[in-house]
């Protein structure tokens, strides 16, 4: 692949994810932190109406608002500024961006995720970067959950979406934002290095990638109120095996709920605030491991 | 002191505290998980109206909208809500009630946090007694922060607070769920007990009390804006002795800002995402060793 010119950090994408939207402030006052020689880098608010509210949005969520065919009203306000966004960074904007670094924080337990929405060669060699760098990453393949076409981030050719938790929206963990800052950096470097073609000799990197297979629901009625919630054994445990029969959900009244599946699966987004609305207690993954050469 | 005759349980103080609003609505549909002999018990959500948009308030902060003397506009939604709930169960309403429990969680890492108004026998014996029966309770005096006048349990002569964290609002911890459940039937048998003069013996209950002193802010710029976080070396330490000169802050650009008062405190509410919008980063407490015979 060829020169990428023009990388975009976005924080904000959703309103009320704290580390997102401080760094890209703080880049925005201090451009220099995240400037390298070989590409001009932005940094932007995804949804600076929702940040100002403090929520994750305004009238729909953003980062599913940028595949033509969502059916939000165009009077939204995460429409129309999907329609600005498209125009300026899109493939056939007026400044195309070529790389989307978006950050991202939940409530769940992810620890420092990576996810990557391709697995093209491109973003694999950049994962493997990342992970002989930093060691502590996880790295989850979305592809397949809609991410490709609808998150702001599917601007671009390339992107890296950096999840960090767990952080109750609204509020800042300074691990979670060091680590964040650590993985952007890197992220600029190799970008750099891709560019000027100074990528350093390294191993072959073997790690283990999460892709996402399904969500799950809680235990709801028929009116759609939730009955339970995650079980205690299985709260905030992140990319721990799930076994077909394991204890799953606790409802109210102290029922177990088990898993119903037939095979070994990986949850991952445990009990992140905003997916109740969306029907989503977690994802299941299948993990893989990858070798990159 | 009397007869307990009407107990009030309340969820949805604030409108995204999701473990108080689910415990209220499964009360409310199974009304003999909280009956007791000799008192009636009301279980009720504060802010119906927070609740269905999943957010703390609509206008403003029911929770501070009880005292008279508050500024909010008369057409706002919560100070009309607090005129209704005075009007039914303040002491001059139609069903005044004796004792309120009011349900809370928090972001801050409060575990099994007992809020006490007033430090009346009544509140310190019912705090020993849950200290006795549940020794992993944490014990703080919110008297001198307002609490005592502006929260809607402020209605009731005798009240308890039980905040539990942290959590993230919006979402379900399954084992703050069951402390919470677990405090509150022994807070009603306390009840019951009292009312029927049953109150076994026990011996003399020691237990820390944490007295609110002040609050403290993030580090902002003369706008406002945050300017840094919790030191990573303070962040989730609520109860621990904060000692001058210690870490509390960190700026976003790395500057380490160290506690600036004059003697030993321990910090609670330590990063409570409601609190950045009241300009409070952590309230800072004495600690006093207490003795209930």
């Amino acid at each position: 692949m060829g020169t990428i010119n023009r990388v975009l950090i976005v924080g904000g994408t959703h309103g009320n994810e704290f580390i997102g939207i401080h760094a890209v402030q703080r880049y925005q006052a201090e451009p220099q932190l995240v400037r390298r020689s070989s590409f001009e880098t932005v940094a932007l608010l995804g949804n600076p109406g929702a940040v100002t509210t403090n929520t994750r949005y305004l009238d729909c969520d953003l980062n599913r608002s940028f595949n033509p065919q969502a059916h939000w009203p165009g009077s939204a306000y995460e429409v129309q500024r999907a329609a600005t966004l498209r125009n300026q960074f899109g493939p056939c904007g007026d400044t195309p961006a070529d790389f989307i670094l978006d950050l991202h924080s939940t409530t769940a337990n992810a620890g420092i995720m990576l996810i990557l929405d391709c697995l093209d060669g491109f973003t694999l060699s950049l994962a493997a970067y990342l992970s002989h760098h930093h060691p502590e990453v996880r790295v989850y393949s979305s592809a397949g959950s809609g991410r490709q076409s609808d998150s702001l981030r599917s601007l671009a050719p390339f992107r890296l979406c950096i999840e960090v938790g767990p952080l109750a929206h609204g509020t800042i963990n300074p691990h979670l934002w060091q680590a964040t800052e650590a993985i952007l950096q890197t992220t600029l470097d190799y970008l750099e290095h891709h560019n000027l073609d100074t990528l350093p000799q390294r191993p072959p990197i073997t790690f283990d990638l999460y892709q996402y297979l399904q969500t799950l629901d809680y235990p709801r009625d028929a009116a759609g109120h939730l009955l339970g919630m995650i079980h205690p054994h299985r709260h905030l445990r992140d990319y721990e095996p799930l076994e077909p029969g394991d204890a799953l959900f606790l409802t109210f009244g102290g029922e177990v709920v088990p898993y119903a599946g037939e095979s070994t699966v990986y949850p991952v987004f445990i009990n992140e605030a905003a997916y109740y609305e969306k029907g989503i207690a977690l994802c299941l993954t299948e993990k893989q491991q990858v070798t990159i050469i």
